[in-house]
């Protein structure tokens, strides 16, 4: 076989950068600045990284950028308070709550509380079922929507494919799953969900025309899951001990990439794919949000 | 092989109902009656037998049973209207309004009206997200909910089966993937969504441990699409035309049985399959929704 094609996220999201960027500036000069609000509660330091790199993103594109780093000790009633407070600020396009929070705080209520019409992570029940209802106006999760982009942009035909989601998620598995499975261009896909409860996964892998792994276990696809040919997308973004790394770790997929590879029609690397289409999605969201908030 | 079980729904269903029987017994001895409203707009001849026999199965039960039948020509602004003052009367506890209505009526902002906490049919936006997200207090729609008590009730193993539901519409095949794809007993199955645009079908449902046929053709899935020894439950409920008969037609499933019943372990019939367990569940979510609003 030929080497696999490396569909490269980096470039993929700066054409979803480029989009988002010419569309702000058609905003801009109608009056109306996007605007994105960035809560974390909590230092955790992940946490911490992701939403300076949202902001950082924000800025970069000209996005109006609302960062709430709040104290660990945030009471649930504080934390409601800063949302409805961010719903109601007519600045403010796009809401999301960096998870996760500490265990104290009811995520789900506090997603709840975004205004489904600024919930760019599009995780509150409404968008979640408007994703199922296939309707256009909700707001699809980043990480499967930036998944879906990667497959259209280097055109893989997705229609009548075999697409196996390896993860039940609702972050990736499940909106992946209904996202693929709707009707039109870059779905219409038949789509199984295999988990961890799923008997013989390698041989229900080894079916996929398309492979989306987000079960989170590093390197967990091998070779023997993957059929000859297959287009392999990894949402995984793990973090194994590396003694000959500086930082004492590196970061792999959820697919053995050096021995998966070599089999693949095209393949995502880590880093390097899913993740910084993650980032793109929500900037497009974001823009998304400012356009029916503001009719434009 | 040996003969196939048949699974019986309408015995399966009396079971059904016989524990709503207990509970509405008991929630009668705390001096609540539960209570559904049934609302048919226009006389199509199918949509009305479906709401009386809903009315019938109600008063047999002892629920207080509501049956709005208004003319074809109400406005939207009417029937939301009469959601409304169903939403706010305090002996309904169950909405549906019977589907198809006429087509000047926008069914989803229809369905988005009903107080999730009465939608019994499971298809307002909150309970769809409820189902993806496994969240116990919401209501399953009554078709998948029936199939997959068929398949509890029959002992038939579900976790790590491979599931294959033929059809992808809200009604069915969605809810009865999302269903059978989460966590938990009747449940944890390795599920694939096929349908009108997958390729090379009957190698897709000849996967499947349980074939659950929701596409609404009569007889489609023939004996080459079925594996030895699978489960089959029947959704289709299709008119075709037999001059043999009384009334000029029978009724037929979306799977060819004669051919089929012989390969499976377990097959439902139609009718006497799920149709009779689709009006059970709509009574066992119009007593679920009666405890939850009166707190019993």
């Amino acid at each position: 076989m030929s080497a696999p094609t490396l569909i490269d996220g980096k470039k993929t999201a700066e054409s979803v950068l480029a989009e988002c960027e010419a569309e702000i500036a058609d905003l801009k000069s109608k009056g109306v600045t996007p605007g994105l609000a960035v809560v974390l509660v909590g230092a955790d330091p992940a946490s911490t990284f992701y939403v300076r790199s949202k902001s950082k993103m924000c800025e970069k594109l000209g996005i109006h950028s609302v960062k709430l780093e709040l104290p660990a000790e945030t009471t649930q009633d504080e934390l409601l308070k800063v949302i409805d407070d961010l719903n109601n600020d007519p600045a403010v396009h796009g809401i999301l709550v960096q998870s996760p929070p500490p265990a104290h705080i009811d995520e789900a209520a506090i997603i709840a509380e975004i205004d489904p019409a600024k919930d760019v992570d599009g995780f509150h029940p409404v968008n979640v079922a408007k994703l199922a209802l296939e309707d256009a106006s909700g707001f699809v999760p980043c990480t499967p929507a930036g998944c879906q982009r990667l497959l259209t942009e280097y055109g893989i035909e997705t229609e009548g494919a075999n697409v196996v989601v390896l993860g039940r998620s609702m972050i990736v598995g499940k909106p992946m799953a209904l996202l693929m499975m709707a009707k039109g261009k870059g779905a219409n896909s038949t789509v199984t969900v295999a988990h961890s409860r799923t008997k013989d996964l390698e041989a229900v892998t080894r079916e996929a025309d398309i492979l989306i792994a987000a079960i989170g276990k590093p390197e967990f696809v091998k070779a023997g899951g993957v059929k000859d040919g297959a287009v392999v997308i990894d949402v995984g973004i793990n973090r194994v001990d590396d003694a000959s790394q500086k930082k004492g770790y590196r970061i792999v997929g959820d697919v053995a990439f050096d021995e998966v590879a070599p089999k693949c029609k095209a393949i995502t690397p880590v880093p390097g794919g899913v993740g910084p289409m993650t980032i793109a999605m929500l900037m497009a969201n974001t823009v998304k949000a400012c356009k029916q908030i503001t009719g434009n």
